[in-house]
């Protein structure tokens, strides 16, 4: 059998997977792009030797990244996805009626084609006609857009290399700039077990910009450290209330999976002190 | 570097760690007993090539546990723990001030011995006067005790080999027959990611023996699947309230982790209606 063992520079385990197939080898003007099918998990995506997503367990991810904000959103139409070129994050937001226009920015084309031919599931709503595909950097699109977007939605890599770009205070004060004044804002910001540094560092740069931050958190199996957070911020509404109860199509997504998401309020007062010793 | 492979037939994902010394390796009358080093986690006790605790966070584990069932139990005087030979659990009964005695029942001397030397601040409490060690098998212990004990922890291996005897209806019935009528039992059940099928199959058996069961979860880096669960079942009280609110020293439980790691009704109810797909 052949083996793919993960490479996580900043992960404490190394995951080591199965490999059935080697489906597709390339490499883009940005990352190595890989695609395996694993005998548990089906085809897995993986970008610069760390995991993104596997056919069997993606919606864990995509659910708990896309769901607490457009169900605390009174009314989200227009979205920005950044990065998340596997499509689903694009598929997830398409599920809610509210929304007219979606701003995919993906900086990486390869991503999005490899996804629709080997994740056609996950990719299944790039075509949509309420999708605009833009491969640019986020951070360029966020740079020049102001004050009409619901909610924006960072899908991103891991916070090193070029996605460092999208973690900045200057990031998220354009981020702030592009938003309605019911805006919301969501990012994924590392495992809670092996990163807690980033995690605090992510949610001390968002309080500096929005006056709302809170902190979310999801099990994620093929993610190093698995209690994976989600920092997300808002103009108005506090994130954690619900303000469209859930309606639509979805796995592990729930208006009370919702409210047990979010970081209790003793844990994230002690996390932000750094009183959680591990 | 030297790496260990981990050792874990029911994992779709294999875990590697750096060994930066081996410090023990034997074999008892039970199993391989290895303790290692590594850069990060610091100590490890390994049992048949699975990685049991680390001394960086072997706290999740022991802590949630044991503190549920402590502070749901309106007075847990009489305290049974099966396994959990490193000494963990017993360390964090002992904290309970109700506490009079422990039986404290491991198979394997073999693994109290070797977590003394190496891992003195987990096995700290075993030498506590108000601690009975009896090494036997747990389910023999449970057969001739009858009606004096309020609240009985089971800290096993996996659910597999010589610890299958401690998840049969039969020693559930026997656990029941031990406790007092408002007595607690608590057991690991594998990981909601990678055992869906055990957990439910430990749920229900114990459905058969006691009126209340109920199910909780906590993110532990090192064990295969990392959202880890833990059945636990009642004679009297709901085990997710509080009756005791907690006045201990803990590193990560508290009376909010309590509340929060129990899984909510409807995810729990799809759970076992077999209705959530991964």
């Amino acid at each position: 059998m052949i083996k793919l063992f993960e490479k996580d520079p900043y992960a404490p385990i190394q995951y080591v997977y199965d490999v059935k197939d080697i489906l597709h080898h390339s490499k883009s003007r940005f990352q190595e792009i890989m695609v395996i099918s694993n005998p548990y998990f089906g085809n897995m995506l993986i970008l610069d030797g760390v995991v993104q997503i596997t056919e069997r367990d993606e919606f864990f991810y995509h659910e708990m990244l896309v769901h607490p904000l457009m169900h605390s959103h009174p009314s989200p139409e227009n979205i920005v996805v950044i990065g998340g070129g596997d499509g689903g994050a694009v598929r997830e937001v398409l599920k809610h009626e509210t929304v007219k226009r979606v701003y995919f920015i993906e900086i990486d084309e390869e991503v999005i084609e490899t996804s629709k031919k080997f994740f056609p599931e996950v990719a299944s709503g790039i075509g949509d006609s309420r999708v605009e595909i833009k491969c640019m950097d986020g951070a360029e699109f966020v740079k020049n857009r102001k004050g009409d977007i619901d909610v924006i939605i960072v899908d991103s890599t891991d916070i090193i290399g070029f996605a460092k770009s999208l973690f900045t205070v200057e990031f998220f004060k354009h981020v702030k700039d592009c938003l309605t004044d019911e805006g919301m804002f969501v990012t994924l910001s590392e495992s809670l077990h092996f990163h807690k540094e980033m995690v605090v560092e992510v949610q001390e740069s968002m309080r500096l910009i929005f006056p709302i931050v809170d902190l979310y958190t999801a099990n994620l199996a093929t993610y190093a450290g698995n209690w994976w957070t989600f920092s997300a911020s808002s103009k108005r509404h506090p994130i954690r209330e619900i303000r469209r109860p859930c309606k639509i199509q979805t796995k592990i997504y729930s208006d009370e999976i919702h409210v047990q998401s979010f970081v209790p309020p003793g844990f994230y007062k002690k996390l932000m002190n750094k009183e959680l010793k591990w």
